[in-house]
């Protein structure tokens, strides 16, 4: 594990750029990047956008979805889909052919089509206070998990639907990449900003690994990057977690 | 995660140390490898001895241990040391400075040295009937653990006890790289032959990965190569399982 | 460069083989390996055949002919394809979705169509007694040449001649991936086995980069394996080449 | 070979130095780049050092010369190192214990110490008008030359000669790495900026390899790419050269 820890969330968001980038310059065959959408990422979208947008150097970048809240009855995209397409796919102009869409209808072919692709070779994923990735929530996904449907119950109903307007949207149900797929790519990258995340970032680091907090898991992968500024890393009681071990 | 299903147990072993010397010829740098002793590696070394004996080419492969039961109180190398040295070290004429050896009073250092020399390449393993890997048994280790001391219940030590001929050098102790110093090579190569590992090997591919079988953690790997025989591969009962996914 | 020295021919066939097999069991993804027919590599293919044969685990092996002396005004095979064909492709049982011909008509799309497969991973070539490697013979490729027409003049119709039965056959031309396209390769290894390969090797280690020796230019690739035997390698003066540099 | 274009030098030094800190963030084992003085790679170090200074996390980065024209009976530093100070190390707060000098007095064990060190991971480098790079330049070395020593003959010193303040400064020799020292590296980044070597970026992309051009034997590396803007670009004829083949 290498921990990477920067000023500031500016600089959290150009140093897991130039990762990604690193991963579009390794090579001149398909590269596959499973990102996040929601807020932790913004920074990164922000100061990634113009080094991709338009450049026919970087036509080779594949980006998928690793998890979705679809809209009950509706053939709208859902949740995850719209939210990358605003803050990176549009903006930066992706073409649709290498944008890789998972939905709440194909995702028990993600990961066969993932390999098919040649796998990921890296993701890039938040964590959440609660411990989760992905939607690997506490007590939804087990660890034999590929990508799966999370049926909800009606406590996450009402979490999820904050993100609808309509009640009728919200679904039953979420699809995830379960553990299994996630610790199936070549590299993960996790990034974490602000106070708000420092509590989870000293357990993530300094605590066992739990089903309690699923991101744990992730410290098993021998290939994951921890990227946080200073405000997250400011509960970390133990300094030896800098740098790489 | 690779499945690969051999006729026999001569067609592992030569399987096998293809995929170390695949490891080897990748690079002119040094390789590390971790390397099993006991009765499933035998072909592999047998096949392995002549390929690598007297062969300068061959000079930038290093070797460790990953576990070690030490004599008590006594200056002897350990039983898995001792094993290692007849069945692979001695016969290929591995110079010493290659060996690496890991063992009672120096495994605190083991991930640390093993980092420094560059992490490792590879790592050669077996599975128990029990599902334990390396000194990973049901019950000792934590998914945690780097490399770690277990201390021995008098089960335990009657379990051990039958590699010595002296009671009184049988340890309290025996030393072990845990969970999360294996997951962190590039690549793990679990190797089962016979109808004896048949239990398992259906256990570990079709089952839950679990606490009590605890080489299912290694399924997590996103570089793991599973070789076996057709006897060890009798009890599956889903062909999905061969080939690659 | 790394320069292998082998004790025998025998030896130089599965070194060479290994580090083939070295390729196939790197990734899970298809493999491509350029290689030679003619007799250097018969001990090779020797080898490799039984280890290939039937094995579901190597199907994402594929295997390109880098040359090809056409049958003038014939449907028929050309030379080198049929050599492959009889002296691996057939007793290996590779399937005919993994052979992928380079003949008189098609040779102008060779470097993009390997360019769209992933390029080669590894080229497998001997040297000839005159310095030629793969068509790259004196006097013929320049070295900015990718896959191209060599014209014969009477000389070379002459020694392309001994290959057929019927003078009608003999082409006026055959085809071969140029210099460029086989630098572009991510590994070469060269094969020379035997007291007539002695000289060639010596000049080819000990002499400068000329065109009047074409395969001089293939020490300046950054991931060139020598292999040779010890007659081949019997007429070197200079121990330091033995190794790695 | 991946040739680049990018909209303005602000632009290439940006692109540029994405690939270099991709190479440092690929690995936590040390990376070696061997880096150019001079004033096209201005850009990408006014990029760079605020991305590397002070970073703990790319204290992995070692950095190395690949010429020098050395003080004549001094022991300053010579230009090249003198100017990589200014331009970059200094700026970059770049560990003495990361900066590797070559000069006039320890050239020979070059290729060596790089070789020990691991071999390079990329050599970011200019082209001359002339199409030398490093100090290769028309007539000086041989395509065989590893790091060498050039011995000046009165043009060269006068050419020389603009570096230095005192004519008895002037030097009778500079050294460089030759063709097969920077063909050995694994990955090479040549960049050219601005009208100025437009008319050199289009003999290098569209003429013949020639020792005339020397720079032009870079197209045979397996894993080159090329970064230009505009108006480097702005007298290619072919427009296929743009992008990856």
């Amino acid at each position: 594990m290498r921990v990477i820890v920067t000023e500031n969330y500016e600089e959290l968001g150009k140093v897991a750029s130039q990762h990604l980038l690193g991963h579009l310059f390794s090579k001149q065959d398909r590269v596959n990047l499973a990102i996040t959408a929601g807020t932790t990422p913004v920074e990164v979208y922000r100061y990634l956008i113009p080094e991709v947008k338009g450049k026919a150097y970087l036509s080779h970048a594949h980006f998928y979805n690793f998890d979705e809240i679809p809209y009950k009855e509706s053939q709208r995209e859902g949740i995850t889909m719209s939210d990358l397409r605003e803050l990176f796919f549009k903006p930066a102009a992706i073409p649709e052919t290498s944008i890789h869409v998972l939905d709440g209808q194909n995702y028990q072919g993600q990961d066969q089509r993932i390999h098919q692709a040649g796998g990921l070779d890296g993701v890039l994923l938040g964590i959440g206070a609660d411990g989760h990735y992905c939607g690997n929530l506490p007590g939804t996904t087990t660890i034999d998990d590929q990508t799966t449907k999370v049926i909800c119950d009606d406590q996450m109903k009402a979490r999820i639907g904050r993100h609808f307007e309509e009640a009728a949207d919200v679904p039953d149900y979420y699809v995830t990449m379960g553990p299994k797929s996630i610790m199936a790519a070549r590299h993960l990258i996790l990034i974490a900003n602000g106070k708000r995340k420092a509590d989870i970032m000293r357990k993530f680091l300094e605590e066992e690994i739990s089903l309690a907090l699923p991101a744990t898991i992730l410290k098993l992968h021998p290939n994951l990057t921890v990227i946080m500024d200073r405000e997250a890393a400011s509960d970390l009681t133990k300094s030896d977690e800098l740098g790489s071990n």
